[in-house]
């Protein structure tokens, strides 16, 4: 492992992610993924340690991501499913967390669909003065911040696999195409790609990017590198760019009237190989997944492997989750 | 670990437990707790063997307790979820257990909603003449063995921490407060703590504790030692305790009339800072959670370190399973 | 382990299987037979693979045996359960199998209640050129292969313990019982042991037993061996058999009206001790379980160890899982 200063305690959002701490989280994913290559996958870092899952909120991808990247650190994992669990019942979530503590657990994985559940959680745990770290595994609609990383890696790695960091991002056009008023993974990436000196175009339908929207991001930064922007339709977006990131878009949408319809959807914001011929050429494409083939993204392109990074982020998640856990859990070992 | 002799095969209950039996648990839950508080929480114990928490009820804390625990002496766990299962499709609970028997599993950790259900068990496995232990992590109404081990741990550690053993409590008074006729909690804490030379006072409504319950533990006794007293009110039982064990209330007891409402519970029942000024000065409160604040205790008294030892009983929690698979279990790997 | 030749890179369907890999299985098998009866039942063979239960259809009896094998071996295990994921909502099977394979499964257990998605899966991962394995668990009525391994496993374990071979069933008489028509554990069982060289009877009602039926397996071997007889009646599959199989009734089957009702079914096809006297003197009983106690079976004859194979199937299962699981996976790593 590289040798990193690394801080932070818990990560619950990227908006105040230094880029220090970008690359130390790019440089140690990087090591994780040679790790992945060998024959024996497993390292010893957190062995006799507690991971613990705390899904208030059904998930299989991330759920299984992150138990991954904690049996190959060694770790213990316990899994919690808020839909088969009585525990919750008349109990507050607090209270939930606070048994997790008590039983052990040294890193809290949480994911709720209430935004600044994990933020509260961690909250206590320092009232507490306990060293349990918590990471946010995605809350409601406001972060997810190690899906916004690996997409980072993802892209960085395949920049400069040797040697992957944050400044390979500068000046890099970024589209990010979708149903980005409802998305935790679109805002954990704008403040990433915007810190990395990216230029981010958002495009969305009115109705899923109002315009007001920007102003969140611009309010609470003052660096004057941050370019964002914001489309109503696709092809200024695209134009010219370097990555599309597309996101998942809940058929809930629709029935809330925000859409007309996926056919329509698919026409002004799907991407397919067409509409890529108004970007840059070697322009690669990014979904968090699961995928709706043919809404979001057309699906002989989702399985071209000239253009989708799609199966490499599910890759680097992996990594980049070791990474994090790597992080915040041997810090705590030393401590 | 101390060296202890050890011969029960099955823990089902507290019934008959004797005094060195508690000991036993007792001393071997300090060395775990001991052990959890080193960098690497884990010991190679019971490396190979298997563990099975076939939890016929739905359960959170006490299945991660006992999967936390299994871990930790370094076990391999499996999880059967009744929820979840097709297993119990038009098969018997003896067949599924024998399923597991036959898969391996070197000890059974059963919770079910029908009391009786793990004695069943570990008699058909006695008559099977298999070395598989049985567990009751709690069966309906009839008893929580581990819940009442912690509770006594927790009790005794605070008392003697470098020594915890079951003469610390004697001429102690702790009283139970709340659904008493409907816990398997208290049912299991009245063996333990009456054995102990401790007084044990019940309090709760007439619903909840009618006049017939003592007789149970009366007439199963011959020790003179054994103390239980039963009140209606509250008052009686808080005068110079020196503990108060409060129990979860299960709201479905109000749709079945048996109470009035839960302000009114909570009022009469409800353990409050005000309440405890009858206890001694250094009275603490334990509840085998989940907490429904505001009913069985005031939610400022919940989290105040100087009466509550809830969080220490989640803790507590862990060793003890520990100690008791360990005893269950390495004396199963010598035979 | 002994050192055999194994180049099935998948586990899809015993339809071409050869007699040097059932041999192969079943020399496997009983090493660790043998390893599971030392007081460590652990092997360090698979250390730091992953080996994922994709179970699309609930089961537990089938998932924790391959968990438990897994574990034995020291893989790491990831369970994903249809039920509770939110990741096949308008995600596709494949995606779901290529995004457990870009986080790092080498071998996919799955099962599905449609036939041929386990092949599906395979056939991509094939097109992709990745070595990952697929293991069939059980397609809707196609295969069960690892459950009809177990069954031969079981059977020529019985007859040479040491030395468990294929060439043993050769002219023993083999009866399969019951719901045949929407069996996967009968069409599995009817390859390997006709390929074994046994004479085959299965008796079912001809709503469960239609006579095409036996084409499907006559079309497509050429084999000579291969002896396969059907029976509408009990009474001539039982005559003189050396062991019967009996299938378990889904209870569905009945308000399709395609049986009578169970009392009948038992009547006519159920087995019991009496029915047995038409068979050899030392016939053995076999059922894939969970068992129907009087239905498929009398319980007094399924708890009877001189006549019942039906615990020893389960613990079968978990060395042939083993086996499965290092042929192909130790395959994987010399690669």
């Amino acid at each position: 492992m590289p040798t990193t200063t690394w801080n932070r305690h818990h990560i619950l959002s990227l908006n105040d992610f230094t880029t220090v701490e970008y690359d130390a989280v790019l440089q140690t994913a990087a090591s994780f993924q040679e790790v992945l290559s060998r024959r024996t996958k497993k390292v010893p870092t957190l062995q006799g340690q507690v991971v613990a899952n705390l899904f208030f909120e059904p998930s299989t991808r991330t759920r299984s991501s992150f138990e991954i990247a904690a049996k190959r650190l060694s770790a213990d994992t316990l899994n919690f499913a808020a839909a088969t669990s009585s525990m919750t019942k008349g109990e507050t979530i607090l209270d939930t967390a606070k048994t997790y503590l008590a039983m052990g657990t040294d890193i809290m994985v949480i994911r709720h669909r209430e935004a600044g559940v994990p933020n509260a959680i961690a909250q206590e745990m320092d009232r507490l003065g306990v060293k349990v770290s918590v990471l946010n595994a995605g809350d409601g609609q406001h972060e997810h911040p190690s899906q916004a990383l690996l997409d980072l890696f993802t892209i960085c790695t395949l920049i400069d696999p040797a040697n992957p960091r944050i400044e390979l991002l500068k000046g890099k056009k970024i589209a990010i195409v979708g149903d980005i008023l409802h998305s935790r993974v679109a805002r954990s990436n704008i403040w990433s790609l915007t810190a990395s000196g990216a230029e981010v175009h958002l495009a969305a339908p009115p109705t899923l990017l109002p315009k007001i929207f920007a102003e969140y991001f611009s309010e609470e930064t003052t660096s004057p590198q941050r370019q964002l922007f914001l489309h109503w339709e696709l092809e200024p977006a695209l134009r010219d760019a370097d990555f599309v990131m597309t996101l998942r878009l809940q058929k809930e949408r629709m029935t809330a009237h925000l859409l007309p319809s996926l056919r329509e959807y698919h026409q002004l914001f799907g991407i397919t190989r067409d509409k890529l011929q108004l970007c840059q050429p070697n322009v690669k494409v990014l979904h968090p997944g699961p995928v709706n083939r043919g809404v979001e993204i057309s699906s002989d392109l989702m399985d071209d492997p000239e253009f989708s990074l799609i199966q490499a982020q599910v890759t680097s998640g992996v990594a980049v989750r070791m990474a994090l856990l790597y992080l915040i859990g041997s810090g705590k070992v030393s401590a």
